[in-house]
Order: structure tokens, then sequence, then C-alpha cells
């Protein structure tokens, strides 16, 4: 990555918008070390910046707490005319990230500034490593967070989501203020999947504090203590069921090749 | 991560399952560098393998083609009961990857093995990196493959998920063998989708061949020949527009924040 060869003259900055995965520095692609370590500014929230902190030394770094992206990424566009520039982002920045606010704000803005998107590991995947193979085929995400989407629009996709079959992953499945949210959409998946339809809540995935819990549908909706804002939740598909190994509970979603080949 | 160490003295073999991402060595999570790196055996197939060259020195490495996926995850797991061995997979293996056939191999052979999945960044990840943020939310991945799903299966999922008004991603899309079912998955779109709705399509992300087509639902039903079974193709939700802007044209999918904010 030739990142100061690549600035033409007349274009100074560039904007890196980097994903910094899962949680821990060992999650992150070398692509996005070396994004953050090809630039002069680094932004982004506390508990990110803190996760990249080998990698900030000498840089000039502005953080700013929780809620506040659209005004990070309005800095960042800023900045980004003469600077090279990188607004980090837990995950990947194209799933519930930074990279859609930023490329919105640059385009309201009639901002020319380059924008290059480096991918990470997003908690869908995170997560599902810690649970077994719980995805493997066709999924869907979805955010139960109606900060930026209503609830009726949520509950409308649950309701599809969980009558196409597939293992749905859920972000963001319970807050605080709402916490009767999550029982309401475990209530819709109850419409659709058997109460013994393997279920995985991930919290902390690849950091301290990691909590991986297999159980089902029913064991979720008794008993959804751990489940906050931070954690992941995934409600297998029609054809998921736990394998009992001697090294812990694992879901596995087969992906169809029993159908075909005896193993 | 402390591979060797980590092993108990009457459990001699582990089996890490190894993402290694879109296509280049750069995209590889620092973990899955090191997973490949304390593995005494390597399995994959070429195009993996051919990847991920640079880690391979005095490994014993086991080349196998595509479509033997099976065979792979079973030798895998003999090897894993006396070494440390890595299977790799392209993208994420939690995602149409290796994780979910190599423990259901474990899981049907009673083999108590420890198994550890290594996320990596998936092709809908990757993909929407390239075309600006297309997926920001609740999106939905659908593979058009019928080798593993029955057709009207694939059919049915892909009415509820057009339906939804979220993305959708789709894996393989477009067989050498049966290309019109691609344009009929379009056609299912364009029942629940306006034809102006963006649309793109990306080739070998991150490697060699690079190719990044922002285009319309209308505009990929008319011309698909980049589609095949080695693209990703994104289908924009109903709020998703496209920013053409000095360096190109972007899809991007509001997350919601001008309702809310000013920018």
């Amino acid at each position: 990555m030739e990142t100061s060869l690549s600035l033409s003259p007349d274009k100074k900055g560039k904007l890196y918008v980097v994903g910094t995965g899962p949680g821990s520095m060992g999650q992150l692609t070398a692509a996005a070390v070396e994004a953050i370590g090809g630039s002069e500014y680094v932004l982004g929230n506390s508990t990110y910046l803190d996760m990249v902190a080998p990698l900030l030394e000498g840089k000039k770094v502005l953080k700013s707490g929780m809620g506040r992206e659209v005004d990070r990424a309005r800095e960042a566009v800023r900045l980004s005319r003469d600077s090279v520039v990188a607004i980090v982002s837990g995950g990947d920045p194209g799933i519930y990230g930074m990279a859609g606010i930023v490329l919105e704000v640059a385009e309201k803005s009639g901002s020319s500034v380059d924008i290059e998107v480096f991918p990470g590991v997003t908690a869908a995947s995170a997560s599902a490593a810690l649970l077994g193979a719980p995805l493997s085929g066709d999924f869907v995400v979805i955010s139960l967070s109606d900060l930026l989407t209503p609830w009726e629009v949520i509950r409308e996709r649950l309701s599809l989501a969980f009558s196409m079959g597939v293992p749905v992953v859920l972000y963001n499945p319970r807050s605080r203020g709402r916490p009767h949210r999550f029982r309401e959409a475990m209530g819709i998946a109850l419409k659709a999947r058997a109460p013994g339809t393997p279920a995985g809540v991930v919290n902390n995935a690849f950091r301290d504090g990691e909590r991986v819990r297999v159980t089902t549908l029913r064991g979720i909706c008794d008993d959804h203590d751990d489940v906050d804002m931070h954690s992941t939740v995934i409600v297998g598909g029609d054809e998921s069921s736990i394998w009992r190994s001697e090294n812990g509970d694992r879901i596995i979603t087969p992906r169809g090749y029993h159908k075909k080949y005896d193993y």
C-alpha cells in the first residue's frame, strides 16, 4: 500500500474508513493496520481507539463519544481536505459502522475527498466463529436498535426474516431503555421457528470478558440477562442443530453436503 | 496466541479453520496468520493456498480441488488427532466456507478434536467496501448456487428477502451451467424493487483483476456479462442511492441519521 505515492499533487487529502474488527489487535487485517499507520489524524470513539492504542503513537488522535457519529464524520471529512485521515469503526465499517455516514456527509458537503473503506471482521462472523458454524449459508442481519429505524419497520423485517427459515443475526439486541423489545423479537421468532431451534449469545467476542452461550430459542426467551446492546444473538435456521462436543456445545447449520455425500 | 502451550498432554491435536479473507495477504487478520504459522499441516484448495503462499514455507501442504470439501474436511479431522492442522477457507470460513462441513464431519466421526474457527473478512464486507456503503444497516445474504440448496428454496428466500426492502447480497450469482437463474433472480428483485434501485457487481475484490461496477437493478438485468460464480452482486435497499463523486460512483444506503440530524 503506497499511501503517499497514490496522492496526486493537487489532492493532498485522503480519508480511510478503517474496520478494527471485533475487539482485539489480532483481529485487524494487515491493510487496516497499514492504513492507520499511514495516517496523520486518527478519529474514533474511545472504545475502538483504545483497542488500537499500539498504532496511535505519534498520531493526532481525536476521540469522541458514542452517539457523536455525525460530528465525527464531519470532522474527518473536513480534516481530509489537506491531510491523510483515518476514521476507525468497530467490526466492519460497512455494517452498522462509519462508512455510511462518512459517505453521506461527504456527498452532502460537496467534498471531493478520496475515501477508501478498509473492511473488517463483522460481529456476525466473529460470533459465528465462537459458536461453531451457525450461519454456514444464507442468513439475515438485523439490528434491534430503534434509534435510527422505526420499531414497526424492524418488526416487519423480523417477521419476514424468520419466515425465510435461515439463521438470523441480531445486532444491538437489547437496550436498557426498552428491554421488552428483545422479548417481542423473540416472540416473532417463535411464531416461525420451533422452541428447540439452536440460539447463541456472544458477548465481548475476541476481547476481555468474552462469553459464549449456546442455548435454544426457548432458552433465550426464558433467560436473557446476558443480552445487552453489545451482545450478538444468532437464532439458528430450520436445519440448525447443537453438537454436544467434548470441547463444549457448538451450533451447526449444515450446508447441504449431507444430501449429496456420505460422511 | 500460544498455540503449543494451550495443548494439554493427552490432546496432541488441534484443528484451526482459518479465514483468508477476500483475496490478498493484506486482508488476513493477524490471528489468522498466526494460526497458519503455528500449524504443521495446512489444507485447502489451490486458490486460497496460493494466496497465502508466503506463510507455507516448511509446512506440510495438502492441496485439493474445488468440490472436494467433504474429503478435505475429513482429512483435516483425521490429521488433527495427532497434529496441529490448519484448513484454510476463502473469505470468512463461517459464511459459505469450510467451518460448517468441518464441524459436521467432526461430529459424525465422533472426533474429540479441539476445533477453533478464525473469522475473516467475508465477500459481503469486501464488496461493500469497494462499492461505497451499500449495506450500512440490515441486509440479507443469499447464494444463488443450487448445488447444495434446491432452486425452489432459493427462489422463495429471494422473494422474502427482496420484500424486506433491505439490501441483498448475492454470492455465487451466475453459473456457467445455469446462467438463466441469475436473470430469474433479478426478475424476482424487480417485482419488489424499482428498476432504478442501485446495484453493484464486484469481481476479484482486493486481488489482481479487481473490477467494480456501480449500476442499477435495470442495468444489471440488461447487462450481466461480468457476473459469474466468483462475483458478488449487491442489490441496494429501498433507500439506497448513487453518489456520483469525483472519485467514481458509490452506492450509499443511509443509516437513518438524516432523520435525526442536519448535515
